[in-house]
């Protein structure tokens, strides 16, 4: 017989065919079915729970300002709670890192804050074209989904997706791709045919393409080339952001200074939606609502993402998450790598990782094992060959050992 | 010297310039800002406010399942909370009114929805092209916002908008535009130029473009060349949707079903965001995946959501709307009629009506004067012209008059 | 038995189904095929052979410069032949009307002169967009096919059209539509949705939609409207120039001056392929070889091309023209007129006339008689109903009389 | 004082400022201009004249046609002229060879072709995409100029150029570029984001973007990977056909068969218009007219490549080229390349080579060193730094070192 989501909702429906049953409490890094069944959680919302399920922490925040009538939606009028956010997130983040970003609100989804970012470029540098990377994914919505290269995601659109040019990334070519050369060549070169972009965007750990972490050298080159060709860059920190990589934003590990910043889902601090772009001061040329939406406003996600921060802050997240690395790396190397086969590879950063058997079908085999086994976990990359590790930053270590120990023995089994 | 807004925000920020004050409480019909004056708010958080600011209803259970660790967030993973919710919302809403509607939940914005439903008619029909009628707004991502009309906002864009054919609707020059059968000639000309389009999408109430409510007999009519032609129809039902025109749906006004309907703003109950698609069951033909979106299975909306469907069952809010239109109607053709020049009109239905100045000048000048007297009202439409009313369909009757009294003292004084 | 160009030419030969005979022969307005039988050209190479098959007066000068030695290509190096065409036609065509144009010389096929002017049209305005009304052809290469209407010819692109806007002719809702009001609303309306745009173009008679011809009065409001708005007006006189309408170039009967004409077909005066711009000095702002093409200085067309002009102006054909207007116009109304159904029509200017049957059925049945009585005529127009009396406007009376006799009795066959 | 061309002719005039004098005669590789004096052309109407200006032979057909009253423009009715041309092309050239090539003739220029096998491809493929190689030119009409790679003729399109996928070719990166391996993984790769492409058109000699012919291994890799991947091989012959490369078809010194083969220039014959497509069988699905062209039934075209077609067999066109590559191989290397500098390169195949200054500056010196001597002589390539030596293939080899002698003695005045 169906049930309630098979009888009225989309075939579009996707996680729940991997994890078919339906949950109804979390905590932390355990989530609970409405059979009382728990399940360690190492998918994380797509990145969305840094701070875990309902951090206590954020929710006595987020309970405390509803009840006490503070306004929940307000479009991008004046509002308390906004404000609040704002100082602590420049004066906290912001400006002890040197930086002197102002925030734009986008619609809170990622995909429509990286479109805004685009249309600021475009704007900004009176270009259309955008570079992109092989693997990346920025979003859904038409705009972004010119940049995503998902093969399946792309053929959805329905039309013709325009004005972005896709450059291989370093680890193409079996690794030995020249990426910043051969952006130089076709930028230099005026019989390329390759227009020249307003802006390289791009996800510093590349994770749907299948967690894909670029080298300081990479990221520190092509900022110079941004800055040596006129174009802007743009980080794309929705996924890999607020403290994943080890520090708060991912790009810090190379010294960079992008000239925009895209950040959703976890900058939201308790799953609720936010979304925004930071940008150079200098680029702040949109005139009043010349893009909008209506949820910019919402109010609890600023209370949600204000609280998120301090958690950051009072718990040093970023040491936290490079401590944690440590074990993931080390078990990951130790116990797991002795168990695949030679091509398979092991990448990641911070508290995303990586086990890239070269074979969706093998993966696919991995992670329906681990879900048998009360381990929610995700899959990305080319052929969805890569298991795609991603705990909450805030799982204490036995969870963690226990969820990668699940890891290893299904492996064990599948292979 | 700066607030913390003009300090850290982007110039983009827009409708905090129409109301600079700071606002932190809400409830009804009423806000606060934070030197405790109290506004009268006939704005509605652009219509996503249908049941006022932090309903006691709604708020009860939200903190009850906040407090009791249900899942907040899940992406598209099954959650008893959605489960509910799509339950309620089909045998309360969409069964007894006769409709099979399958549920597609976007990313939780009205533009991530819209974007989905583009792709999902191109994919239906193989074809690339959309009608939008003139005068529309769907959003300001790039698929939307090809459908979107305003000026600024198109040319905010930065590349081509592409894909969408724009049609005068019957309002164009001078409320003698025959539109259907303009829509008919050129589907039938082999050389009319314009490509066969797999949709025609409208708002049956043009809100944005200036507050339109579109005939009975053209609604009937466009449904019926849709089936002649074999064109999918999708009724845009973001804002004026959830009861704002005297039934939940606003197309049941000309009893018509469209093949698609876009909901977002007040099916959230709260504020909180939420966005989806309902389509007929044979065009449900997106594989898994194939739109996505991080926030697509935020559990607290869903929980506002089926909270603000019982409350609109239950308060009866359909009839409410329509005893209230009386009052709105009476009032504007009575007291404020009679201030106005020749030229200018008074239009609308249900609960949202407009006030066409013909003048953006003598709207903007109206609108400055309310919220010195503590009314939020908005402006919409061609220059600006029209003072938008659009209070909570659950405002008391004392402060909708009262309200109303304030624009008509505003517009003695303007006039 | 498969003929030499069922077996080795493309399926996309098309006249040659019409008139399925082997040509070899030709002098003045007949054509004589392989087996040595004659047919009277009412057809006219689409509009190219202006003066006639084989003119005398101008093979003369072809032969004798081909038998000179004369250089025949030579890109767009100044070539003593190309030196006589320009002054003789600035000269004797341009300086006496008072038009100051300066010329492009594209790659010689209407098409390619079309997209010169577009390019040209989108760089002095900076916008991307361009208007052309519904009916109109103006060449099949992409950036002209997405000016050209024909749904057939369209949907051969294989990808979208873009950046132009179709806009109706006054003849569409049975001759009832008010363009230039339409055009005025669409661009004063800030939600219109149609990017303003760089040139209108337009044929003054469209020929391929079924033999129209705009009204002077229309002709002035839109040269009005153009100036109002800041917009370039394209004239595409490829198939109605070179005296066809009466006056050399087919704008003079209206009395306007466009920013920018489009020449090939006649104005090569043998056959001989040529195209070329006129614009106004002050467009002149490509930078060299912006546009550019192999055969943009053949000079056997400069020399045939001096020559049509010169026997343009000996025989003064424009007021041949107008006298054998006379004659078309008198037969069609008293002979055929009354065959013909009620809601047929008979359209026409100068030596351009259609008979438009409503019915392809019908017209093709006449076509395939006329051939059969060894007339070569040619359909054009919403579904081919529309038979195209285009015959050389040299042709003598006798000949062009037994032509519309031919036609008459088909007519009477057919109907 | 402006000379005529100044006064009337566009600025976007080209040729003519590199050789400022008036041409009137011409007479297999001199040209004369109207003083009288003679230069000698190593320019070859950019590829249009392969047997020399005026050739007697063909003068002879062309005249006696002409005088003979043979039907001159026909469009694509069936026609002698044209009858006889496919006949002789399809039993001498084709057939020997092994190609069931069938012939589509578009309008006569070869961008026109270009525009008609795009459309082509992507019909038979219902793909968007198509591939080009980096230094590629096929056309300035929009759907060409999206493959044409010059960053000057890509700006003049004013709109945005789009469907096309610009690939390294195998000298980019200092000639180490896999542009195959990277071919291949872009269309493995799930995650690429580069659509598949319809079609892959290329020169097997790239000519305007610097004389870069490519070897026959990469040929036949690119043959391979387009039957492995489904992907039309397109070869764009229309500057290096008719024998220019030793062979009458460039593509045969690698043994290879593309699906088509675009002909344009020289396949004239006497430079006069003409272009075609010759496209395999199974791929020939258009409709009659959905490309079509007024002139592409020009029957003088006909006749004098016909004629060019005999004579290249008669004298043996192919061998004579192989002759003389190794005379100029000879003098290249022997006599100029011990004066260049170097990083300065020779390259070329047939009679086709390029001398590379990697500098603009030093080439144009050249240039007009040589005009000063009375030597025609065209530039190319990236920052127009490649001297281009393409003299007529019937040049007799006095001349021909005549003209290298010439260029030698100017490099070393510049040098």
């Amino acid at each position: 017989m169906k049930n309630v989501f098979e009888q009225y909702e989309s075939n579009v429906r996707s996680y729940c065919r991997k994890w078919p049953t339906v949950f109804s409490k979390a905590k932390g890094s355990m989530i609970v079915d409405e059979n009382g069944e728990s399940y360690i959680d190492f998918f994380d919302g797509a990145g969305a729970l840094n701070y875990g399920h309902n951090n206590d922490f954020i929710k006595e925040r987020l309970i405390k300002y509803i009840e006490s009538d503070g306004i929940v939606h307000s479009l991008d009028m004046y509002a308390s709670a906004k404000k609040e956010f704002l100082s602590y997130f420049e004066k906290e983040f912001l400006i002890p890192r040197g930086y002197d970003y102002k925030v734009m609100f986008s619609g809170p989804t990622g995909t429509n804050a990286v479109e805004m970012a685009l249309k600021l470029a475009r704007k900004n540098k009176k270009r259309n074209n955008v570079f992109a990377l092989m693997g990346a994914f920025h979003g859904m919505t038409l705009g972004t989904l010119a940049l995503t290269t998902e093969k399946a995601a792309r053929e959805g659109a329905g039309v013709t997706l325009e004005n972005v040019t896709h450059i291989a990334p370093p680890y193409y070519m079996n690794h030995s791709f020249d990426t910043l050369g051969y952006l130089k060549e076709i930028l230099e070169d005026d019989h390329s045919g390759i227009d020249k972009p307003a802006a390289i965007i791009l996800e510093t750990v590349q994770a749907e393409g299948g967690i894909y972490p670029f080298s300081v050298d990479f990221l520190k080159g092509l900022r110079n080339l941004c800055d040596q060709y006129d174009i802007l860059m743009i980080v794309d920190d929705i996924q890999v952001g607020c403290g994943r990589t080890g520090h708060f934003f991912s790009f810090e590990r190379a010294g960079i200074v992008p000239d925009m910043v895209v950040l959703s889902k976890s900058i939201g601090g308790y799953g609720l939606p936010l979304a925004m772009v930071l940008i150079k001061p200098e680029l702040d040329i949109f005139h009043p609502g010349e893009h909008n939406g209506t949820f910019r406003g919402f109010q609890l996600s600023m209370v949600t993402a204000k609280a998120g921060l301090e958690f950051f802050q009072e718990n040093k997240m970023d040491q936290e998450v490079k401590r944690k690395e440590k074990i993931i790396y080390n078990y990951l190397n130790k116990e797991i790598k002795p168990l695949l086969k030679k091509d398979m590879e092991i990448r990641g950063i911070g508290m995303i990782w990586g086990i890239d058997f070269k074979s969706g079908k093998l993966s696919r085999a991995v992670l329906d094992e681990c879900f048998k086994n009360h381990l929610i976990i995700e899959l990305a990359g080319r052929d969805d060959a890569v298991l795609k590790i991603m705990p909450a930053l805030t799982i204490d270590d036995e969870l963690l050992l226990k969820g990668l120990e699940i890891i290893k023995n299904q492996i064990k089994k599948v292979l």
